[in-house]
């Protein structure tokens, strides 16, 4: 009988007389306040240096970074510093994504410290080094979704990840803002970081505003964090925010937003409850404006908006035209103060908004995302990563993502930009698959994926100004000409993953012009 | 060099030119709006049967409910009923804890359906079986941070968690209040259930109220949930709710509070900024009342309460006299409404509550902590388990949590109940350690655990009415006298845990009187 082998079982063999709370080993209680334990108990460290000792970091190891600091973002190089000065070498860099800000990491390739970068995108010096060979292993590109997918899955082991917050209390509760005040830092929602808060074995904090616990709400949990690492500074808020959303003076933008706001309208998902996502580009901020006139004058409301956020959908929203935001970074001041200040404007993190492995994926609940491109090809693929030089200068983000997922996908670029074409008969890199992209919005006409049959039907007799993708391609090369094809040497620089894991696409190292002239 | 095997690589070996995106294999797209996507693309089902077929549960596995619905609860039932009809067996129920409406589990146990239970605790005719020896494996009990430790560490594997929620979007996005309608069920705070979400293999969320996505703010999120069924009921607000907190009259009750109120005033913590957590008994209430006229009369407040939440509590908060509300678990309407409304009173997971592992746990940041018990002893050991018959009849709880995190725990009860004396030799289940418990308040004096020379030395002077535990004893025994001792067979029902998974006491089957006699 199983009742007479409890002393046998192995959890439960048998009182556990020697545990502390029943021999003569001291309890440890006292009156200290929750102030004072802030102080002796908390996870606050004061340097970058025993963050990284306690961590356990070692070389081979994986470590993450957020990107909700754009541009301004002090803390991936100061602590790349630290590591560096360590001695750690063959480290796996995993950002979400990687800026113009973090061009010191060549040096660190350079010396060994980091041999492997996954990212979503790269840009400035870094960027153009990678292009260059830099790395001897290709950086591996995945979108949003991508990432976090790999994550959850351990494609990516991240060991310790380096999460800066603008305000954090001494046991780890943080967010993108202040409750304090909204000066100094500020960065909204963090939703790329909450999903590696999630899953790497070691998490640290970096703050310059620590708080009074409880940090509520919180983007990242306490019960998640291992370490708070109070600095002096993590960013610099011109960098970090975008700046006062202005509308788009430019002509083909204008043209080009009120042409994608006529095509929404006649789309068919235009209705009361529908769905978007739109970027925060000149041609998608002038778009919104466009669609509120018609939102306003056929009484049609948004249920909600997800993804990236600014403040032109904050004002939408604040005028009653969407009821829900869903946001997972927030591109400007605006959306930032918003996510602070309003209950129906929530951080989101990546896996939730984007992750492909789940059918309640934010992104699958779309009716229409507005998407820009560099070039799209007449198989409809799109390409964001990589200029018309064949270098990267780019991020996938999450482009993949919201294209598979939304209804109506709608690619938004002007035919040609200077000399060179958007449309193209073969994208330099694909990152979005034809298959996933329905509608083509140019300055010079309009074009519908073939596979969407019930979207031609539908824009038949319209007013639009339909074409094909070949007609386009062909205005295009006859307004500036096929540009002069790039050369590559066979190493392969980067590496684009779809939304699962498997490779649709290689970077080649683009072949130094001087060395062949 | 590593870039020339990049064929070889093991994920990145080559371009996946198989992958549906590349072949003539369709993507599926057209334009069902999100409402239509809700209707053919949801999670949603409409029959537990359904819902348990997909989650593959079978024989052997462990399963987990939340008791958000107290004696209101009519998922575990609906779902056990489902579960035995389909021939399943040999389950182990891991449910956060199990009350008087879940005596149906009696036939269930005695059909071979479920041979194991972890819970918090046991009330009504289920208890009265276990403690007669229905089970051949004894019941682990485990604190509500001792559960959801052993969820994180794996100590506790639940294989399917099926989660009651009074609003669910199609996708999972899941909260204990609708944001249409006060009516109907509401149950608040999704504290519990939030572990089992986050950890189970799959997790089913049943729900009387499809609201539409995305459901925010949620307390569980699609991203953790796999199926949504919809089902006609999901439990009775009356039992869910215990209804308007009402002050006690019980004379006894009202002086321990008074009391209470004064020893938490000169204990040392009774500072601006302090935090405490207090039950929903008559004695916690009262203290709330008498605690507020000493923060108004000093101007102190509070930046935090924490645990379970009550209305008293809330009308605090909304005086302004506590900052933020953690809440684990609302206890009535009035807390499940201030948790919707309003944005400083958020739902925290049992694992953010009161988990032992981490250093941030909500409730090591207590300054102090009113805990009932049905027996202390003079080792300051508190039984909340089994009654005085030795039967269970009680739960765990936060009470070995809370003890051990706040720096002041103070435990009220009448030194007598009827004949029955509350402070005793030896408890008959020890649940909480007494090297945790600092001070216990009852009608006849106020005893300080020895350990605390602190507290002993500034309370020296003071006008409480101090005693020892053994003076307390002894005028407990002159009042009532010495129990008669209760006799026991040598099967044991129970295992007491402490929140780190060690056994630290036995229950043992209570001898059937008719038999003896």
């Amino acid at each position: 009988m199983i009742n007479n082998d409890i002393k046998n079982l192995p959890k439960f063999g048998k009182l556990d007389v020697e545990h502390p709370l029943f021999t003569n080993e001291r309890v440890y209680k006292d009156i200290k306040s929750c102030k004072e334990r802030e102080e002796f108990e908390s996870k606050v460290l004061f340097s970058i240096e025993d963050a990284i000792e306690k961590s356990q970091l070692k070389s081979g190891m994986t470590i993450s970074f957020h990107h909700h600091f754009r541009d301004g973002d002090f803390v991936l190089n100061k602590v790349m510093e630290v590591i560096a000065k360590k001695g750690i070498k063959d480290l796996t860099l995993a950002a979400s994504s990687l800026l113009s800000v973090h061009s010191p990491l060549i040096e660190h390739v350079k010396n060994g410290v980091i041999t492997r970068i996954e990212t979503s995108g790269l840009r400035g010096e870094l960027a153009e080094a990678v292009s260059k060979g830099l790395l001897d292993i290709p950086v591996v590109f995945r979108s949003h979704g991508g990432r976090a997918y790999a994550i959850k899955n351990g494609d990516i082991k991240i060991d310790v990840a380096f999460l800066g917050a603008p305000s954090c209390d001494s046991f780890g509760n943080a967010n993108g803002y202040s409750r304090d005040h909204d000066n100094g830092i500020i960065c909204g929602s963090l939703g790329y970081a909450k999903t590696d808060a999630q899953y790497a074995s070691c998490v640290i904090v970096l703050t310059d505003n620590l708080v009074p616990f409880p940090n509520v709400p919180a983007g990242i949990f306490q019960s998640d964090v291992d370490y708070v690492v109070k600095v002096d500074a993590i960013g610099d808020p011109n960098g970090i925010m975008s700046g006062a959303t202005r509308f788009t003076k430019n002509p083909k933008e204008l043209l080009i937003a009120e042409t994608t706001a006529e095509v929404i309208e006649q789309s068919g998902v235009f209705k009361d409850g529908f769905s978007f996502q739109m970027g925060s580009g000149g041609a998608s901020l002038a778009t919104a404006r466009f669609l509120r006139e018609k939102m306003l004058k056929k009484n049609i409301k948004a249920d909600f908006v997800l993804g990236g956020i600014t403040g032109v959908i904050v004002k939408l929203h604040e005028e009653g035209l969407i009821k829900k935001i869903l946001d997972v970074q927030s591109f400007d001041l605006e959306a930032a103060k918003s996510l602070k200040n309003n209950r129906f404007h929530q951080q989101m993190s990546a896996y939730y908004y984007a992750s492909p492995n789940n059918p309640g994926t934010a992104v699958n609940q779309l009716d229409v995302v507005i998407l820009s491109a560099l070039e799209v090809d007449v198989d409809y693929n799109v390409n964001v990563l990589t200029g018309s030089d064949g270098s990267i200068r780019g991020a996938i983000g999450g482009h993949q993502d919201t294209a598979a997922g939304a209804s109506v996908s709608i690619i938004v670029c002007p035919l040609t930009r200077g000399r060179i074409a958007s449309v193209v008969d073969k994208v330099n890199t694909i990152v979005t698959p034809g298959k996933t992209v329905d509608i083509v919005v140019t300055d010079q006409g309009v074009a519908i994926n073939p596979l969407r049959t019930d979207l031609i039907e539908r824009f038949k007799n319209s007013n639009i100004n339909l074409t094909t993708i070949e007609n386009l391609r062909d205005k295009a090369m006859s307004l500036v000409g096929r540009g002069k094809s790039i050369e590559y040497t066979d190493k392969v620089v980067g590496i684009v993953t779809y939304r699962d894991g498997s490779v649709i696409d290689l970077i080649y190292q683009v072949k130094d012009q001087d060395e062949d002239d």
